[in-house]
């Protein structure tokens, strides 16, 4: 499958939260302890969120690992709003065009997991898809297909709905053409603002998702942490495993559940696929 | 848009028809003098024929002028049917997916044009495609759903048939939907043994199309010329612009023709795009 | 050849310098009017300074006019110090190691032209640089031979000596080895503070060189360009072709001059090589 | 380090080599078990030798087991001798020229294991290239630069003694440098009729290397194998890792020993690095 990590604070350079983790994401791409496949190397991308309403990407079919641009990227990109994906393909070539976070206007997307026997499903997802939004369709992957049905389902409005709703489709249609496990996935989405995480799985064996402490608890519990000093109480990472072993850290997200990072109170609440009405 | 050649006679080195001629395909890639741009830079591919009754083929995003893998596989590949493409692209994304020829079992097809508006009828045209053909789709270009709308109406039992009514298809799609000119194309296409090579547009200009005068023909003509000696009688290449200026080699395709290259008897005929019943 | 543009001012979107002219370098990639050749598809690069003292770089071995990272980049940094490169190789393989700008601690370095015969005096220059400097050269350009033989010659402390220097040495051995022009060139580099811009060519027939004249000159020219409002009086562009056609924008750097760009006035001074000791 | 293989015997498609074996170089660039990392993914290469005298060669610098174009060529080229490389890279950049297996002539060279403190030596190792082959250096590798030496040291001429040379050179140089272990390595290479593979290490603990039975012999204890009965008697594989698990079929080169794989009797000898003079 694949690895992400989802960002929300004080701006920092892309590199504080891609690169100098000890066990961060570039490392998981070689040596993954959680994920499916212990090599997350086909392929990677990177989206942020700066002046523009429209977040930048950087999409590339090299390894992360062994990624210039990304390290010069890294280094000089500032941000308080950052995805990062990391992809093991389940079958799609490797082209930028399949390398996560996706992007539509100014919502971005990424996901771990797959729908279950996508080529038999492929197409009658495909036509649930607004034709209006259609022909933006870029790849070749199931997690944009997604991604565009959930745009189709009202994304724009309300996140979790459209996101519910999406999945209801997706297990529909996939029961329909005899699928035991029509999908599996933990989900990031953002509009800019706030950031949805989703884990939730059709068979109730999701793949891990982490949520850190908040900032403030862990500066109190680790005043010798020198970087915890610099960032907002409110700054929040959520990642496919964690980035090193500070004790405290990390917190995993419930299975069928999803989460919201934003101004104010963060929340975690339960997921419930929507079945088409 | 993009220039291709299609040879088929005596087996040869990919390099006697991809390198070595005068105004070779290569040397058009970067200074085409008949085609709608001077660059084709936007990746290139080659399909051949050897012992499997599937073709390889050869995918590259790099500019075939620079690609170092292009000239050795070309140096050390023998085949009597040889696609080769070169791409400028019209807006679909640069990679390998989108690089011609495209492969269907022991198919090849590639296209020089475009389907005209081709993201306003995209979605209605690949509906027409065969449930059953739609998994297979990898790439996101007009070229490659032409291909499958061939196959879907027929490709593999009557190829001159097939092409009309996809043709036949596009248009109606397209006027349906206001374009004025649904179609430019040539196209060539081959089972391995035959080579189908077509002139049309919906407007009667089409892009340019050239076939090789027969080689006996040529060789009484032009004793000197040592590659001739080589080639058996009945060796052709079809050529979206002449390669070097032998004179009396090269005659055009009229508008609105196909010619049909294969053992015995080459034929020349009329185009006639059908539309659906 | 190739084609560059350095620009020094008012701190900009990159996009605002790459993508936006009329005719603009990413233009030029595929259209150059001036340059020894039309196409300019080798590869590119871009360097920026930022926050760190050492500058970003971003290159790429696909043509500049398909890079979709490179819009998304140039859409999202913004930098008071810009160089970019399109290249048209003269024989060294395209790959990101001989994409220009060079860098070296917080040096940037762009060339255009050549070390004539390189072949047969790399060896013997590439002997002449600080065996200190030496394991950091990482490609196989005469280019970035030509820097490594400037930051040896003290760039770092003087750079118009410095290259004067390097001419000398790179035409002394040139000579030695009976090779008629040892060198061409428009090179740019900078410390990110100041940058140095040179025309010169042993044969007296340079590549092209342009530097923008003063903004502040330009708007009382042409009050009705609204991006002349917004840069600074000293916001200035040195390329190898002109940018659109400002009547009063551009100015020829004489041949075997330089140009230095920084804060107050800005001059053009004669250069000479200097031959070794 | 890096996984390779080496094949003589008879004309095979690549890919009953390549992908066809249960633990195939493809399947070991993912998982490799007795390498010094389990990923190879930085690039890979293949060359073979066919009509021409010159091999063919072929160089990606994506990871081998998501390259397309492998999979085809493989399918399609036969040869009676191919050697095959998955790198995973010590240092020097992800590109074309970096890989191996790298050509000169008719000669294909391959290592796994590295110079030590390369960027510490290369400057003295490189002055010592022969000048007339200086210029055919294309990249930056440590394993590239020992191919020259060994062409420097007579390659051509007695391939053991050469390569003897130039390890004892590497050595030499090391130690005057303080390097405690110089060199680490297995090395293949081969003019077209013979191969030469070599196991050797400063410190006397070199990277896994195994020669595979001969063909008659297995095939005397597998009768049930069908492949061994399409090989000839003298078919040999040289492997950094077994491919697959037949009992009896793999045999360790024993340290600092070298193998001989040609037309008639096979040899295994002692190899001892000769210091220079």
């Amino acid at each position: 499958m694949c690895r992400w990590l989802a960002y929300s604070g004080s701006p920092v350079l892309l590199e504080e939260v891609l690169l100098k983790p000890d066990h961060s994401l570039i490392d998981q791409s070689l040596h993954s302890t959680m994920g499916a496949e212990t090599t997350n190397g086909d392929g990677f991308g990177i989206g942020w969120y700066g002046d523009h309403e429209t977040p930048g990407t950087f999409h590339s079919v090299e390894p992360a690992w062994s990624d210039r641009n990304l390290r010069d990227l890294a280094a000089h990109v500032r941000s308080p709003l950052v995805f990062a994906h990391i992809r093991a393909t389940s079958g799609s070539p490797v082209q930028q065009t399949n390398c996560h976070p996706f992007r539509h206007g100014h919502w971005l997307w990424m996901h771990n997991g797959l729908i279950g026997d996508f080529t038999r499903v492929k197409r009658e997802l495909v036509l649930a898809i607004d034709p209006e939004l259609y022909p933006a369709i870029e790849g070749s992957t199931d997690s944009e297909v997604f991604f565009f049905l959930a745009l189709t389902l009202g994304l724009e409005d309300d996140p979790p709905g459209a996101v519910e709703r999406a999945v209801g489709l997706i297990e529909h249609v996939g029961r329909v053409h005899g699928v035991a496990h029509p999908i599996q996935m933990t989900v990031a989405t953002s509009d800019g603002a706030s950031v949805w995480a989703f884990r939730y799985s059709s068979e109730g064996k999701s793949r891990s998702l982490f949520y850190s402490t908040r900032v403030d608890t862990l500066r109190a519990q680790h005043p010798e942490v020198a970087v915890l000093q610099e960032l907002s109480d409110e700054s929040r990472l959520v990642v496919s495993e964690p980035l090193g072993d500070l004790v405290g850290a990390w917190n995993e997200v419930p299975e069928s559940h999803y989460g919201v990072i934003e101004d104010g109170q963060d929340e975690l609440l339960p997921f419930a696929p929507q079945a088409p009405g």
